[in-house]
C-alpha cells in the first residue's frame, strides 16, 4: 500500500464537471490499494474574483486580510472535492491549511512553512479516508490564517509529501509534463520522462511556466521525488527527481524564451568600487527582482566609464527606472535607457557540464539565422543570451533544432 | 465607553458599496468613544451560489462538508469589511467563529453555541480595534468547523454581547424595526419603540420574518437587550427586552398572518389514549415541526372517534402526509385531508393577560368581516385563528383596525 500525494490546480478543478473528474481520478487511484491525500488550489477564477472585490474597497488592502480572503478560495474547493468523493462512494474528509497542521511564519500573502505535524492526516488515512487538503495556506503558531503566494498549492502538496513520507507526489495540471520546448512553438518537442531538480530549476527560472521555482526548491532540498503530468488524460507524465549519472549523456534537455522580462542600461557609471552595488542594493530595497547582469567593460578615457545592463521583469521596469532615477545624483552616471522588446533564450541541461562546445554551438546557430546577442549569462547548466524579442520564436525553433531535434 | 455589537446582515453587505457604508456606520459610531464589535453575513448570494454548486455535485451533501463550505461565505465578508475600514483609517482586525473563541457542539449545518471565550476579541478592542467577527459559524472543541443553521448570524451576534456584557446590541436589517404589521398591507402600522423578548418570539413564531425564534430566546435567556434597525438609515429600531410593567397598557403590540403553514386533518381516530400521541411521536422523529394542533369531541356513536387537526410548515407537507399514511394501519383512523391554502392570522400582546374579552373581540371583527375561522389556538400572550388564505390580507387589515388603529 503506497501513500500518494496529488495536487490538483484551478483549471482542474474549475468547475463542479471537472472536480467530479477529480473525484473519478482519485476514486481510481484509491481502487488499486494506495492511501490518497489530496491537495486542492481554488476554482479558477475564484482567487481573481475576490482580488477585484477588494480591488473595489481599496488599491491596498492590508495583506493579513488579503490572506483571510484568499483562503476561503481553497476551502471551497476542498468541501465540493469531499463531498464529490462522497457522491462516488469514497470516504473523504476535507482539512484546512490549518486543520492539516501546516504551520508558517507570519509574512502574509507570502508565508514560509516552517514545519507541519501531520497527525490527523495520518489518523483520517488510517481509519481508511481520501483526505484532503487546502493548498496554498497554512496558520501561524498564535492562529492567523496565512497564504503561500504564488505557486503556494505546489508547496503544500510537496511539503506535506515530506512530511507524511509520501511514496509518491503527483501535481496534476493542464499540461501533459515537461517538454524540451513550448511544443506550441516547436513542433519537434517532445515530453521528457524525466528531468533533475536543478534542470527543473533553471528551466522554471528560464520563464517554463510549469512550477514555481519555491516548489522545486523546496523538493530539491526535502529530496521529494515528482511527477507532473495532466489532470486530463492517463498520459505518464514527467518525473522530477534527484539527477542520476545517465542525465549527463543529453546535452541540452530543454530550451525556453522568456518575452517577460524587460532590460535597463545605466549608461557611463564612474568605474569605481561600491557603483554597482549601490544600483542593486536601490533594487533590492524596492523588492525588484534582477535576473541578468552585464557590466561591460571600461571605456578608455579620462575618467574611466562603464555601462551596466540588467533585466527585471515586465511589470517592474517603471518601477525599476524611478530607483535608478532617484540615485543618480548620487551615482553620477550619464544616461539610463530601457529596452521592453527582449526575449531571453535559455537552454539547460545537467549534460552541459561534462560537454564542451555548448555555448559556442549556441551562439553559432543563432549567427547563422541572423540573430544579434545582446546579453550573455551562463550558469553551469544554463546558458541565457538576451536577444531581440521579434526574433524569439525563431531562435527556440533553430535552437531546440540544434540541440534536440 | 460603551462596547457595542452591531450585525449587519446578507442584503447590509451585498457588494462593495454597502460594505464601505457599513464601514462608515462603524467609524461614525466609533468616533463617540465606543468600542466596536462587527458581526457579519455572507454577502447576499453568496451562499446559495455556494448552495448551489454543491448541488450540481449531489443532492445530499455531507454536512460536516457543507459547514466547510458555507463558513466561508462569512469569512469572504469579514476580510472585506475590515479592509473597508482600514480604507476608512480605522484600525480592524477581523476574526472567523473559531478564531473569537466560538465553541459549539458537533451537530453540522445547526450546531448549539456552547461557551464563548471572548479573550481574543476583548484583547484586540483594547489594543484600539474595531473587530469583525463571521456570523453563522463556530468550531467544536476538536476543531471542526461548524455552522450555526437559519438566522445563525443574530445569534453569533446576541451571543457575543452576552459574552463580552456588551451594553448595547444591534441588530442591522433592511427594516426599520418592527412593526404593528406588514406595512406592505396595513398602512397604518407604526414601528415599535420597544418590545418585549416573549411578544417578540410569539411575533416570529406567527410568522413576523424580523428574526429567528433562537436568538430571540438566546436574548432572553441571557438577558440581552438588542435594538433591531435599519442599515439604510438613521432611523431609531425596536429596542427588544425584558417586559416591563408599561408594556402591559397595550392589549395587542402587532398582528401578523403567516401563509407558509399548511393544514393536516385525521379524521375518524378511535378515541382511546395514546392515539394522538403516536401521531405526533412519528412527525417528530421524522423531524417535523407541528405548530398547531385542535383535537375535536368525540363523535357520539358505537365506538368513539375523533378529529385531530394540525398545521405544519407547508415544505413539510408531502413528507408529514407520507408519515401519517405509514402509521395508519397501526392507529385505524379513516382519512386524511390536507388543505394548503390556509393563512395563520395571530395578534400577540402582554397585555392580554391584564386584560379580558380580547379574543371575543378578534373572533367579532372577523365575524363582521364574513371571515370563517377553522381553528384556534391560544397562549398567554398569543391569539393564533387559521383562516382561509384568501381572506388573510383582508383579516390583518380588519384586526389591526381594530386593536391598533
Amino acid at each position: 500500500m503506497a501513500l500518494i500525494v496529488q495536487k490538483y490546480g484551478g483549471t482542474s478543478v474549475g468547475n463542479t464537471d471537472r472536480i467530479k473528474n477529480v473525484a473519478r481520478r482519485v476514486a481510481k487511484s484509491r481502487a488499486e490499494g494506495d492511501q490518497i491525500v489530496v491537495v486542492v488550489s481554488a476554482m479558477s477564477g475564484v482567487t481573481d474574483g475576490l482580488i477585484k472585490l477588494s480591488k473595489e474597497i481599496t488599491p491596498l488592502p492590508s495583506e493579513r486580510e488579503m490572506d483571510m480572503l484568499l483562503a476561503t478560495g481553497e476551502q471551497q474547493t476542498i468541501a465540493l472535492t469531499a463531498i464529490a468523493l462522497h457522491a462516488a462512494g469514497i470516504p473523504a474528509v476535507s482539512l484546512t491549511g490549518a486543520q492539516a497542521g501546516i504551520v508558517t511564519d507570519g509574512v502574509h500573502t507570502k508565508a514560509k512553512i516552517q514545519n507541519i505535524t501531520p497527525a490527523e492526516v495520518h489518523r483520517l488515512l488510517d481509519a481508511g479516508n481520501v483526505v484532503i487538503v487546502a493548498g496554498f495556506q497554512g496558520q501561524t503558531e498564535e492562529g492567523q490564517i496565512t497564504t503561500l503566494g504564488r505557486g503556494g498549492s505546489d508547496l503544500t502538496a510537496i511539503a506535506l509529501a515530506a512530511a507524511l513520507k509520501a511514496d509518491l507526489c503527483q501535481i496534476y495540471t493542464d499540461v501533459d509534463g515537461v517538454y524540451t520546448a513550448d511544443p506550441r512553438l516547436v513542433p519537434t518537442a517532445h515530453k521528457l520522462p524525466e528531468i533533475s531538480y536543478d534542470e527543473m530549476l533553471e528551466l522554471a527560472g528560464a520563464g517554463a511556466k510549469v512550477m514555481q521555482l519555491r516548489s522545486v526548491e523546496f523538493a530539491k532540498k526535502f529530496d521529494v521525488i515528482f511527477e507532473v503530468r495532466s489532470s486530463l488524460n492517463e498520459n505518464p507524465g514527467t518525473i522530477v527527481k534527484e539527477e542520476t549519472k545517465s542525465m549527463e549523456d543529453v546535452v541540452v534537455r530543454g530550451v525556453s524564451i522568456d518575452k517577460n522580462q524587460a532590460k535597463i542600461t545605466v549608461e557611463g557609471v564612474p568605474d569605481q568600487p561600491g557603483r554597482a552595488a549601490r544600483i542593486f542594493k536601490a533594487l533590492s530595497e524596492a523588492a525588484i527582482n534582477v535576473d541578468m547582469i552585464v557590466q561591460n567593460v571600461s571605456h578608455a578615457g579620462g575618467v574611466r566609464v562603464t555601462d551596466i545592463s540588467f533585466t527585471v521583469d515586465k511589470p517592474d521596469l517603471l518601477k525599476a527606472s524611478k530607483v535608478i532615477d532617484g540615485i543618480r545624483p548620487d551615482l553620477a552616471f550619464t544616461n539610463v535607457s530601457t529596452d521592453e522588446s527582449i526575449g531571453k533564450l535559455s537552454i539547460v541541461g545537467v549534460g552541459m557540464r561534462s560537454h564542451s562546445g555548448v555555448a559556442a554551438r549556441m551562439f553559432e546557430t543563432l549567427a547563422s539565422e541572423g540573430i544579434n546577442i545582446g546579453m550573455i549569462s551562463t550558469s553551469e547548466i544554463k546558458i541565457s543570451v538576451i536577444i531581440d524579442s521579434k526574433d524569439g520564436d525563431r531562435a527556440v525553433k533553430a535552437v531546440h533544432q540544434a540541440f534536440i531535434g
